[in-house]
């Protein structure tokens, strides 16, 4: 069937998507949601198949972006239209909602058809939620990580030792990485640091470090800085380093839930070339990770995970019941992290990111305990931090002073005295991301007292920082319905976290296979 | 924020969808497949945000048809739009998704929110495979069944006894509801027999029956057709019974799994009213089900489902190894269904019509075993069937001669002596599509010998039919292709049916919760 192209600028992520007349559909003998095969100057593409009685008339056919980018489409050209035979990957998706294992050639077809954009929405999802309900083993998970990292970019450092480092997050405030990578950059290792931005915190990574420099780097750039600098602290997201994983999170994140966890840290760090990662695994009431033993068992996969990739892996679990450091928040988090390089920082962080680089040190053979530290407090991270930031076309002399705050702020007091007993992690997320954390840079919050910490009535518990007084106004009246630190007289006086009610597993019916 | 309507014709069935500019979506907190509800002349609606870049400028918001619909939106009006709080039925799918059993007050939110189109197409797939790879308790198919009824229009016939009959379906040329409707009516039961349209297959009830009269009722047409004849065989899909099923099976359609086929079935019998019901379970090698012992499990699993809504429920297990009766495909199963109302139907069809309408009336209390038998020899059925067809609009005088089959057609011969050994049913399916059932009235498949039948060389084993020359040759390739028909001297000459692999089911590791 020949059908005249129409492009309409509709981005859909992750998919060719063709919206065509229901006769026309049906003259195929196709359904929506089926696909086809079009082709046009010698090119072909899967796409898949809208259907519409009014928004096309017969004969024409709608393409998305990613279908009239890839033909160069300008509208008019007359395109070739087949019905496409049933994918191979559906068979395998179905497989695995079935409770199969799959192999890597499964996962591979799977992962080529993801990132070729031929999977609809549906079909993406019961993958996701089969990873999710029916498990991965270890082989799968090695599987699907070479899978994610064959269908994307590499990069390679030929001769040197390649160093990354990945939280599996959680943590407000955890600025971690600002700290660690000049340090471990200054101790002669490499470590092309590539982050995210936040989905659902109030900063990433590559939030933090776009306050001191840019974080929009190519390959290339990033090739660049590395060979100067030995490393660098750039935004992940755009640089087709294991493209499927971007493709997966959108149908995670609507669902809170996160599968790909294994496969996709570590499909990111082969990407990268990486030898020796250290994972970080901080455990709390409200982090991701609630108790040691899960942590331990987690590590255990990330190591067995990195020897099947041939990466060393060693993982620190970390104390997760707190922000980390006083500030949340770009700027606020970015003016910290400096303050640290320069010796002024908290103790929390100063002592995580230090451990976290000792255990890397100790990992790649270099087995001086303290070193970091001495790193530290010797100026040089500092130095190669202010290096890093040029090399990605910063101020390098930027003082912790010049970095902007939000203009608009309020002081949230203490009404009792006493002690801080906890402080709910979720809570600080909320408020700052209501006064416009991370989208405004200069919003967050500044925390005066942490856990432990003795207030008297009237003392300031912590600080919140707005550009625009709405958000501000928002964040206050946040701030004081959720209590986000709890004060009282002794640790003992509050023994009820939540009440708990018990959930049945189910039983299955019969259940019919089509 | 105030957005500025713009309506645009796109169907995407189930859903309310905008699309919003990405930096109005950020300033709103929120990101892609987020919700906004929004709120135009004192009525509010919740929608799922998509975002984009180009296709929509900043301050205006695109409404697809349900949306446009819902406001009576002419473009140009100004909406009022508010970040939506996360569903509660977003909640109850994931703890679906990690393993709980819910309870009825969990699944009326979901199915609310499904039929109020608020889920996006990944939350709609994420509970569907969820039901899936979890599997669902009898309760949990009782509750979900009631929630789909009370969420949509119900039909009551107050005083009478109301019978229904459904096929689980798969087996090719199954015309016994055309048979068996009008012997029920006559036996003085109600039976307001309401069918699908084939997805996958060459022909559904309502296909058939469509070739006799008009099966596209309103509810109020269908009271006055069942009041007048006792019964009625119409098209069930826009009745608005039990809707969320018509949204579920969209999502179903593509990934080929069936999870809700107890509740779909049993949501559609209760919300017509239904107090006996007779379940055909078909069974055979390539069937839905493939063994007694399924069957057995699965007709329990409806008895008991019944059970809790109301209905009681028989079934009977079929044999379903190959097509029913000899004419596949719309007008030419519409033929042999008339033919055997008058006498001359084949016996596997008259066997299974009758033997289920003795069930039938054994259930509902009228214990005279052959008496469905009697009243389709008396004659009475068939007068009975030409009521209902001319209440239903069509002409009640048709004679089975004029009944148009496809004018195109072509036989497929025996190479060899022998017997049938066995029919290839979705070969059977395949050639029939393929020359244009069902949307071609006039295509199908007349077998012309069954399993078992000798056969000579040079013997027509089927004729194909269609309506153009194309399809036809297209079939007749599909046919020498397939080998629907396995034609050989013994029984025991051809032993192997296919190779199996073994695949091992997945261990699981560990899974993070967000």
């Amino acid at each position: 069937m020949k059908l005249i192209a129409r492009p309409i600028d509709l981005e859909v992520g992750g998919k060719n998507i063709v919206i065509m007349n229901k006769e026309d559909v049906e003259s195929l003998g196709l359904h929506a949601l089926d696909r086809v095969r079009l082709r046009y100057n010698e090119k072909e593409l899967t796409a898949i198949v809208d259907e519409t009685a009014k928004f096309t008339i017969k004969g024409e056919i709608i393409a998305n972006d990613d279908v009239t980018n890839f033909f160069k489409l300008k509208g008019g050209e007359h395109l070739e239209v087949f019905p496409e035979k049933e994918l191979e990957s559906i068979v395998f998706i179905k497989q695995k909602l079935a409770g199969v294992r799959l192999d890597y050639s499964k996962f591979k077809k799977i992962v080529e058809d993801v990132v070729n954009k031929k999977l609809s929405t549906i079909e993406l999802s019961a993958f996701v939620t089969a990873l999710y309900t029916r498990g991965i083993s270890i082989d799968e998970a090695a599987s699907l990580s070479k899978a994610m990292v064959e269908t994307g970019r590499k990069i390679k450092f030929p001769g040197k030792i390649i160093c990354d480092k990945h939280s599996i997050g959680g943590i407000p405030g955890d600025k971690t990485s600002l700290v660690l990578v000049p340090i471990v950059a200054v101790a002669g290792l490499t470590i092309p640091k590539s982050s995210s931005k936040a989905i659902t915190s109030p900063c990433g990574t590559a939030e933090r470090m776009e306050v001191l420099a840019s974080v929009n780097l190519s390959l290339e750039e990033i090739v660049e800085v590395v060979e100067k600098t030995n490393a660098c602290l750039v935004w992940g997201g755009a640089l087709d380093l294991a493209p499927a994983d971007d493709i997966f999170i959108q149908i995670e994140y609507p669902l809170g839930i996160d599968p790909l966890l294994l496969p996709s840290i570590m499909s990111k760090k082969k990407a990268i070339g990486a030898n020796y990662v250290i994972i970080d695994i901080p455990i709390g009431r409200e982090a991701k990770i609630k108790t040691v033993e899960d942590a331990h068992e987690l590590a255990d996969d990330f190591i067995e995970l990195g020897r099947k990739l041939g990466i060393h892996v060693a993982c620190g679990i970390t104390l997760g019941e707190q922000p980390l450091g006083h500030a949340i928040g770009p700027a606020l988090e970015a003016r910290e992290a400096l303050l640290t390089l320069q010796g002024k920082g908290p103790k929390d962080l100063v002592e995580k990111a230090t451990v976290l680089c000792d255990i890397l040190f100790n990992e790649t053979g270099q087995k001086n305990h303290g070193v970091a530290l001495e790193i530290l407090k010797s100026g040089k991270a500092e130095k190669k931090m202010r290096e890093i930031i040029e090399a990605q076309g910063g101020n390098p002399e930027i003082k912790p002073d010049d970095i902007v705050i939000g203009s608009k702020f309020a002081d949230i007091k203490s009404e009792i005295d006493g002690k801080v007993l906890w402080i709910k992690n979720s809570a600080i997320v909320s408020i700052a991301r209501t006064a416009g954390a991370p989208k405004d840079r200069g919003a967050g919050i500044y925390l005066k007292a942490k856990v432990g910490d003795s207030v008297r009535k009237g003392d300031t518990l912590f600080t919140i920082y707005s550009d625009n007084y709405m958000r501000l106004n928002d964040a206050i009246y946040l701030a004081e319905e959720l209590k986000p630190m709890v004060i009282g007289k002794h640790f003992e006086e509050k023994m009820l976290l939540e009440k708990v009610f018990s959930e049945v597993p189910a039983r299955k019916t019969f259940m019919l296979e089509r």
